[in-house]
């Protein structure tokens, strides 16, 4: 994506602080307060510019649903887009995925969402992809245990990495489309990247799975 | 594949058993002897006309190859190559893929290749999928804990299905290729199929995998 500096980003953060988190240790264990409410939740890691998360959330609104993206000139339109919208299920955080364990307790997010994240082509850089196992046992650790990480992209090489690493890691795959956008899901909601990368005639990958280890 | 016919077939395996075993069960555990050394035994299930088979005989003369196929008037033809090239490292078992536990000893084979088995497209013909849960059984036996399952398609549901079945019998996945024929992968021989419909325009999808738990 490219990033545009958006000087007046930082301080729109800061005035909007009843939907945007930028400092939530504090909130490890209180995100039911700060909804309101005990509905399940749900976590987008890279929540992007916010298509995603809105829609989902005017579609679901019996979830709770969390936005995270590190990117502040990103995630202020996020925010822009739920200044408009005022949904009471959507909060938006700026952290990284790495550091997911301090802003949640122990199996409290009930889905991950993992959309279009960096493929980190390179493989000296295979760390820093979001499906590499440091990042899975992070997932893992939030997420209740019949919870589900949802993960797609557009990157065939990160598809075939990722399969690969959730095997390794003993993850359960429970589905698996090749080509989601011309498979027999009807519910499927687009990423502003889904959109634009569907549109040039790339296969959209998804995988959903399961980190329950006592079947 | 188009079966025709062939009322000489039956005889011509028969002419010929020094390359092809209709009835194994007396060589159970003694392949080496019938091919007279004791080098590695990769086996493929499905090997229709034999051009997999033959080819990877060709360049890997120190692997010994089973080719297995069910239908008559199919392995007939891998035979008459067969009997063209005659090639010492090349044997053909006409067996059905679910009593291969009664053809070959625990762990005695070191690798199987399946391809581009039949899809078996509907829910109710699952069972009848070669990579479902009782044929994966069947392959964990007769491996040994380090030996490689290849399978190669380029039916995408076929694909899915058996990722998702590979995963819920804890199978390591060790490779993934969504499209093999744009891989780096530069040695690979192709099956008949693969030719005839790589050329249609279709992916081919290959995986490789283990069965070894220890990990």
């Amino acid at each position: 994506m490219r990033l545009r500096h958006k000087p007046y980003a930082k301080e729109k953060l800061a005035e909007y602080d009843q939907y945007v988190v930028t400092e939530a240790l504090g909130l490890k264990g209180r995100w039911q307060e700060r909804f309101g409410n005990e509905n399940p939740i749900h976590v987008e890691i890279g929540c992007g510019k916010g298509q995603f998360i809105i829609n989902m959330a005017k579609q679901h609104p019996e979830i709770n649903f969390i936005g995270i993206e590190l990117q502040t000139s990103v995630i202020v339109t996020a925010l822009e887009k739920q200044i408009e919208e005022d949904l009471p299920n959507v909060q938006l955080l700026q952290a990284n995925a790495s550091d997911l364990a301090e802003y949640f307790e122990e199996n409290k997010v009930d889905r991950i969402y993992l959309t279009f994240s960096d493929p980190w082509p390179k493989n000296r850089h295979e760390k820093r992809r979001l499906t590499y196992k440091s990042f899975l046992k992070v997932y893992e650790t939030i997420l209740n245990p019949e919870g589900e990480l949802h993960f797609k992209t557009d990157n065939q090489k990160l598809f075939e990495y990722s399969l690969v690493s959730f095997s390794h890691y003993s993850a359960k795959l429970n589905e698996v489309y090749l080509d989601l956008h011309n498979s027999d899901v009807t519910d499927n909601v687009m990423t502003e990247y889904e959109e634009k990368f569907s549109k040039k005639g790339n296969r959209i990958y998804k995988a959903v799975l399961t980190f329950d280890s006592s079947e």
